[in-house]
């Protein structure tokens, strides 16, 4: 960890030039300002509603290994069958009442802290992939290192927010152990905030632990500083691990998202309505038994949602059902008044072709225009989550600065009204050269960082790349002028401390 | 034209199959139930048309060349100067109102004609480009035979509404003569509604001379049979060809698409609403003359918007600012009571990659929410309009289907709503097997007809295809199965008798 810096290209002034560019359109959360689309009325929210609540009614959802769960039910009010909890219609939705609309995510540097809920869009990378395509297209097992590299990566994207959580699986490090490295990249070789880990209770509690050496114990106590996935076992099955470490970080006071992962027709029924009842339910006492242990704990109303290809049974994406449900989720989420998580650059392509494209774009915009707080996966997903591909990353991430541009106010002053311009150039001429025009043609359009949009002759010259190659190219520059954000030494040595005694202590489980 | 049947792969039984699966499925317009993105406010709204106002009274609009059109207009109470034309604030829209908000384009098969206007939402190809890339993906001059291969695809895409008009230039063809060969190819090939001439009155005049073959005298002079372009030259300057070909167009009940071509910060102002507010004022001027030519002339509020690369100068496709454009635009059509043309599957991109896919669906996505009701270039647009690219052409019409599952209401019975379903399943069982999902797998979710959702290792072994070779193979079996739709041969002789005579009176002028 000692030496950040990576092989290079260029001279350093070159890249401190580019480092800095970067560091200056660094980019906050979006304040999204488009119109959010509502795709069902008052009366057909109200009966999903009201669907959801008989769901909790009468089917109930499950608990299972978890007594002290059950308990907390029984003292609420609920009805306890079995490992079954049977909800009262309205009892979930009081408890939800405690939870916080909107809070702030805390970074290490102050201006990288983000706010979840309200009109805020929050971009963080793919999540979860075992595989990664690497910068030369090869599809294998991650590591720890591709693991860095799309820290890095993520760390020099001026549109990306946040530096997420388990960027890819780096499968070289036992399973008990690997939650300690992928932490200690998101803290050192980024400055961003980041998410904690989820596969067992001591690690989420790692987690708190190694947040507490960097933020301190009393701003820990007081902050957001960890917001974590907390995926629900669709349908209707809150598993005994998954709850453990929303009762680790919500004792914390520390943020999780609680979202049913579903692909639709398989883990809910193959109807959008359904599927959105089935969703109602399970976050709404989700969201409750959050509340249940520490009232006013910080959580995000979730959604991720696929549809399945029903003749080959594989999970598609960026599909018209997928958005649709996406918008009645949002929807749903701001009626209860929570943040809400869903979309991403989704896809279910096997490479950075036209697919990935239209896929990753469609469900982008579905996510903007359906007022998402919190956008995981928001780069870098390929193969329907099962790869990490840093090609895609670089393409995806372009893409989210346009949203930067999307989801701004227009400017609608006697100068962006352009009645001068008008006047200068007249009927028939061009306003390439018009003062109008060259005071403002720097910032005027967003820019791909990525594309080529050169001429024919002269990109057929250039070997006729394709996208693809464009983004590798752009990736190993990126990751060539990359360097670390400054980090207290002090700091860094407790927590490489903390970490070196926790493994000790730890098996070299590789399952 | 005796055998329009092409080359088979497969027996005549599974293409007769796919070919009635095909026909089953055409889809009508689009009902699009999209809840529309209004980014505009009243009073922003109110500012752009006033300013608009201000643009027509004060810099005018150019008829140049046109002594019939500025003695039009004088009459109608517009200040004359020169070739230039000033509206008194408030003419060009009590002009407009005469147009009608909506009208039926017929086709020869009824079952294909559209509604333009309202809720409806009608897709037509790609419009203009001099070149193809083939089904080798050969970049190269286009033909006639590519163009009636591009009519067929057309025919054979389930979810394409209108067989549009220039899919390429047929550059075999002298520019003189082709507009009679590109008529015959839409006119035979498929039984969608088309598009007329437009690069000269005379041309246009033929148009309307082979509608009346096809359809009768009565009936044209009655009904729409023809949709034609015509491109303002922005800015402000409707030239004489194009204002000619409205006025035979209008003359004879047909209906043009009056579209500003805008490139913003070359031909329109670098701001956002710098270029709303001279679209307004261009579509206000062009509508209010079909009106002064033909009250009751069926038009099309058109706005065709890239945006441009400031460092190249070349024009960009998919970007944030042409989709915001887009909805501000769409919103003044509705206020002016019109149907609106914008959008398409646009991009920059040279080849049918991630690029064309990002760009592509930005742009589709934003005109199903803009409010679109007739979207040219909505498939098989790529290099910024130079190229039809037959891989792109599938590819993004594939998408179109998309969008119709996209556009429709959710159903919100209690079937759709699946209490019964999540009952019979229960907490962490699987909806695959259950009744509810059994009876509707097959529609349930929109299936894409192109891509490859098998697992990697079968996708591997076939060859890894990328989505552009999964297009070419797809296009390659459209035109197998194609057959040309049934036409009375004594039309048929009658339109060709027509060509024959015209063609001998022309000269072989390839400019």
């Amino acid at each position: 960890m000692a030496r950040e810096r990576r092989g290079r290209r260029g001279g350093g002034a070159a890249r401190r030039q580019r480092r800095s560019e970067a560091a200056i359109r660094a980019a906050q959360v979006i304040e999204n300002r488009l119109p959010r689309v509502e795709i069902l009325d008052e009366e057909a929210l109200e009966r999903i509603e009201e669907a959801a609540e008989t769901v909790l009614e009468e089917i109930g959802i499950a608990f299972p290994d978890n007594p002290a769960a059950l308990a907390r039910w029984q003292a609420a009010g609920a009805d306890i069958r079995g490992d079954r909890v049977h909800l009262p219609h309205g009892l979930a939705r009081s408890l939800c009442a405690t939870a916080p609309a909107r809070f702030v995510q805390h970074a290490r540097n102050p201006e990288r802290s983000v706010e979840i809920g309200g009109r805020s869009t929050v971009f963080a990378p793919v999540y979860g992939p075992p595989f990664v395509r690497d910068l030369e297209g090869r599809r294998r097992y991650g590591t720890i290192e591709d693991f860095r590299d799309l820290v890095r990566l993520g760390q020099m994207t001026p549109w990306l927010h946040h530096s997420g959580g388990t960027l890819c699986e780096p499968t070289d490090i036992p399973v008990s152990k690997r939650h300690l490295d992928m932490l200690m990249a998101h803290i050192t070789l980024s400055d961003r905030p980041f998410m904690g880990a989820v596969t067992a209770p001591e690690r989420a509690a790692d987690s708190v632990e190694m947040a507490r050496i960097l933020f301190g114990e009393a701003f820990v106590d007081e902050n957001v500083v960890l917001l974590s996935l907390v995926n629900l076992n669709s349908p209707l099955v809150f598993d005994a691990t998954m709850a453990r470490v929303l009762e680790t970080y919500a004792a914390a006071g520390q943020a999780c998202i609680l979202s049913p992962f579903i692909v639709g027709g398989a883990m809910s029924p193959v109807t959008e309505a359904g599927t959105l009842v089935q969703i109602c339910a399970e976050v709404l006492a989700a969201v409750a038994y959050s509340q249940l242990v520490r009232p006013g704990a910080p959580v995000v109303f979730g959604a991720f949602v696929a549809s399945i290809d029903m003749a080959s049974g594989a999970p598609t994406f960026g599909t018209p059902e997928a958005s649709r449900i996406l918008w009645g989720a949002g929807q749903l989420a701001r009626r209860l008044g929570l943040p809400f998580r869903s979309g991403g650059a989704l896809t279910g392509a096997m490479l950075p072709d036209a697919q990935a494209g239209y896929e990753s774009a469609n469900t982008l915009q579905a996510a903007m225009l359906g007022g998402v707080n919190f956008m995981l996966h928001a780069c870098g997903w390929l193969e329907g989550g099962l790869v990490a591909s840093f090609g895609k990353f670089v393409l995806d991430a372009d893409q989210l600065g346009a949203l930067h541009t999307l989801a701004r106010p227009m400017a609608l002053d006697e100068d962006a009204l352009a009645l001068e311009a008008m006047r200068e150039v007249g009927p028939g001429g061009h306003y390439l050269g018009c003062a109008h025009t060259q005071a403002r043609f720097r910032d005027a359009f967003w820019r791909s960082g990525v594309f080529d949009s050169r001429p024919f002759e002269t990109w057929s010259e250039a070997g006729a790349p394709d996208a693809a190659a464009l983004a590798h190219a752009r990736a190993r520059r990126l990751l060539a002028d990359y360097e670390a954000p400054p980090l207290d030494p002090a700091v860094r040595e407790a927590l490489e401390d903390f970490v070196a005694r926790r493994k000790a202590g730890l098996p070299d489980s590789f399952t």
